[in-house]
């Protein structure tokens, strides 16, 4: 067991996670990232090639979420670009902020490729946001709004984690549950109510909807790698990874058939399949890592596929009429109802854990219950705690920046443009005889 | 060499291999899927890190054949949705029946990045037969289809590589050849012979095209690691992936040549680059792990392309016209008939195996032979003996399959609505002024 | 530290990089490709499995410059098709050329992964190229043009890697600058003063641009793995990787500032968001394996995606007015000044290299500085030189080519159908109705 402390190709471990980007002399100024020893916990990266799971995790980001949400008939231009630019900026921002929190050693901020996967985390969540004023905000405020978000995830994801001693791998609570509320208070705020003026362009058409399926099958694929990604390696990535992919086929069948059975005619809704089959990701990005095993996996995303087709169906519309949120996206359906259903599946599974069933493994899942800081009972009470946490940041913190994003200088578009490509955007035509030249733009728009 | 016995890390390997999804008591219950102890075949899991090859994989799957099949003008959803819904259902299926015959031990499945990688390997097979039927079925008839050819396909592979000792890495005979005659037969048994009523929505539109092509392109990237994730890790898994690669490109040039050569006008046609420029990947599922040689697998490779081309040009039409076959995506030329020649081809490659070429790794791909049970004239038949048996099992299951899918209560589509979505799909119009209200069908399209 | 000799799995080290496709008695051909003994230097492949870094080099070729190009109109077979045509053709012949060069042993040359992603360099180099040119050359010319690039690619890299010792991990000089002034001299020569009579087809329409998002996404995500596929692995690589991400989200925040301040009212445009957001990649090609820090690499993606957002607004109107270079895909703009940027940036990160900040991790970097075989000056004047180097290749090499493809007998589309699909393609409708036309449904339909 001496030859476990030492990685497979024999350099020292205090050596081998460490990327030196920069070893000139460290300054105190924290915005000199550098990386000169390992922060202890997170992913205990191999030294010997770039883990893929961090590839994966960015494809869920940058083409699942871009293109997920192409579905617009006239907004798939700035569904895509901006999630280009939100995500982009929030790497950037996100490694500072959670630098900050997490990796200052002597007034330096450790990168790799922890900080990378999560910034891409983070990112995640600033886009589950951005699915909830979809269509509805300008570059201008959803660059404020993820200003504001990144710092308030990284708030709440090291009160969870490193305060609370909360487990949320897959990060039902820190990105979904977060970015939902967030996103659906901050749309609140801005509530439209004569947005049915631009209700002709809500709506998909034929191939936009085709493009949509890119982003889903994407995200439902790399699923796995995004849950696993900051697991320890080894059994619990292994355990993780096939808890979210059984969880994800189960999704997946209760979304087409709860979608045939509230359809007309039995009729599928493009809608459901492209976001409802994703919930079985959310509902375990808790649970995910511990012993839920392949039946609790299974249950979990065929619940959290019912429940999120129904609430596509019967509560997006009760959200705008009672609650007055407008969510494009429907990211309550997809993030919010399954990630707080994932937070309480987490509660309760680690509420039942054991030594027994755990084993070895026990140390690395629950490591305070390993060290016998904790009961289970106790642990299970500290995720219930995080849940309620994380509500509570997500909520406020939407409000408030609603309320920014309300500052009039920040181009927000106005009601008859929502979902308009055009606002921000050079568009060429939709057809090859529209496309040709300088009467283009002189030419009546008789589509809007 | 004592080394060899013990992972990097330091594990003790009974444990590395396996996956602790649940560690409470066994149950002798088969459906208490449980990881306790590692079969002793098949892939040498890393226990650091989740293996790569199983995304790819699964990026194939959904990503490759759901694309690859969206060809089709009006046939968009249904081709990505009943991917999605065929392929999430034999991933749960699959993995209890591979599980029932390969990995059972003391009453329980064990599962792990291999039994993920062996139930997409089934989900390849049953959407290539869906190729064959695409547009001329429910998703009901599909569902019983897949249930019957998941069973049948595991007790094939059983058969195949259990007990016969057949060697067939990327499944030129079990995945392929059997997916492909398995979905003819049952397409022959399901004839319609006034299909020509849907005539004018079986061909493809501009932008149709492009999106076939991305499942193309993915279809190949990954094709190496599809054909190499099973094989023993180093040596054999370098070398599949090579020969896959070698064969691949020499398959698009072929293609490329043969589609000018027999065009009109020496025009290229879409067809053939998104299909047989694939062949070379499939001709080398059995052979591949093999010693091929670089030149070997660009021969197969440029034949592949080749045959299948002509296939396409010549072939599909007298299928249909004299035996009845209506094959819609052409399944025929792309695994069909290649996967024939793939398994002659492991045929030969097996027969002319020596000790001198193979060294140590001859007990990787021929364990019989290097044990000295089987002589490798014995082993190329016992080759050719499992493509005997994998066409029975294909022909009688399609059969048996088409059968069963003639009960009318499984919601077969009428002639004139093959091909459309909107038989089981709520479909929103092409352009932006159609997507509104229920007046959309009846608008004239006045662009057109 | 023995341990650190003998790779993980304990198999002998000379036996652990090679891929035996074929131990049959070698022959002196040189087209008797095979995987002997390893050599020396590039990667050191882990024997243990396939590296993930391979496939994202290749996703990135295929996927990623084909779809980019499919921004056009009417000419995304041709820019989906051509590209993969090319693509396979320059992965088998810069196998033979760069083997020819690099990995002759005893008459053969050795493949595995390392020859596979060189080889896919190649090809993003031929890609690069054919950017310049897309819309003006039919499939004859653009394989001569590949045959000719791949050989002065093969010498080029040759003559700057193992010959001046000139550092490229990701090639700033050797495939951006190459493939893009051999493109932009290939394409002066090629120039078309009627150009114009085909300029309704010149631009995208709404989904085409879409289509051309899933190329510039996949680049932007796996550029990282891109750069840092041919380095050392461990801190190397991280570091590689890490810089690439750093320079790529500062290249997009910086393309999207530009794009809306020098667009009409504030709009942004969807040709720099499609490729200016990517310079930051191959801005950091030279220099992403150095000690560049965060900030070094956050500045220089930010200095690339403003350049060249300013040079597609105000250089591609001036290189086709003054110069008569057309570059349809703007590779100028993308490769060509970024490319330089990033070969004088490895100029100034070589020569402020000292001990101090690269400790041990000299000598994988610069190993004839480690080696006191050089100064940093002296190493930094060789990557000058480098520069010149590759410019001169590149810009004789380009207007031969352009004089070698001006052959009355290549096929190059006349004026009027530049950009124009149906010139070498079976084309459908773009829409339904006009899918059966008139001639359409009399041709065999292959497919069905």
């Amino acid at each position: 067991m001496e030859q476990h402390a030492s990685p497979p190709n024999g350099k020292a471990k205090e050596e081998s996670n460490v990327v030196p980007l920069c070893r000139a002399k460290p300054s105190p100024s924290f915005i000199n990232l550098q990386a000169s020893s390992p922060p202890a916990t997170f992913l205990n990266i191999q030294n010997t090639k770039l883990p893929s799971g961090f590839q994966d995790v960015h494809v869920m980001v940058f083409v699942g979420f871009g293109f997920l949400m192409a579905f617009l008939q006239r907004y798939g231009f700035s569904s895509l670009g901006f999630t280009f630019l939100l995500a982009a900026f929030a790497l950037q921002w996100s490694t500072l902020v959670q630098g900050f929190l997490h990796s200052m050693h002597r007034g330096h901020i450790h990168v790799g490729v922890e900080s990378m996967i999560n910034a891409d985390f983070c990112a995640g969540a600033v886009l589950i946001s951005f699915g909830a004023v979809l269509g509805k905000t300008g570059p201008a405020q959803l660059l404020l709004m993820a200003l504001l978000e990144t710092v308030l995830f990284g708030i709440n994801e090291f009160v969870l984690l490193s305060l609370l001693g909360v487990k949320d791998a897959g990060g039902s609570m820190t990105i979904h549950t977060f970015g939902a509320y967030f996103g659906l208070v901050l749309s609140r705020v801005l509530y439209r109510p004569q947005l049915e003026k631009s209700k002709h362009l809500q709506g998909s058409v034929y191939h936009s909807d085709l493009f949509a399926m890119i982003g889903t099958i994407f995200l439902w694929i790399f699923w796995p790698s995004f849950n696993s990604a900051p697991t320890t390696l080894g059994d619990g990535q292994h355990r993780t990874a096939l808890n979210t992919y059984y969880s994800l086929t189960a999704s997946t069948l209760g979304t087409f058939a709860l979608s045939a059975l509230v359809g007309e005619h039995g009729r599928l809704d493009m809608v459901h399949i492209q976001n409802a089959a994703l919930a079985g990701g959310v509902v375990v990005g808790t649970a995910g890592e511990m012993m839920l095993t392949p039946f609790g996996a299974l249950a979990a995303g065929f619940l959290a596929g019912t429940v999120s087709t129904l609430g596509y169906k019967f509560f997006t519309p009760i959200l705008e009429a009672k609650f007055k949120v407008q969510d494009t996206c429907g990211v309550h359906n997809l993030h919010g109802m399954p990630g707080v259903l994932g937070a309480l599946l987490g509660v309760l599974v680690a509420g039942l854990a054991t030594h027994e069933a755990y084993g070895e493994g026990l140390d690395s899942v629950f490591p305070l219950v390993a060290a016998g800081q904790r009961t289970t009972t106790s642990q299970a009470m500290h995720q219930l705690f995080g849940l309620f946490v994380t509500l509570t940041f997500a909520s406020v913190g939407g409000g408030l920046g609603g309320l920014l994003l309300r500052l009039p200088f920040l181009g927000s578009p106005p009601d008859p443009q929502c979902y308009e490509d055009q606002v921000y955007w050079e568009v060429p035509g939709e057809h090859e005889d529209e496309a040709q030249g300088p009467l283009r733009a002189e030419e009546p728009d008789t589509r809007a």
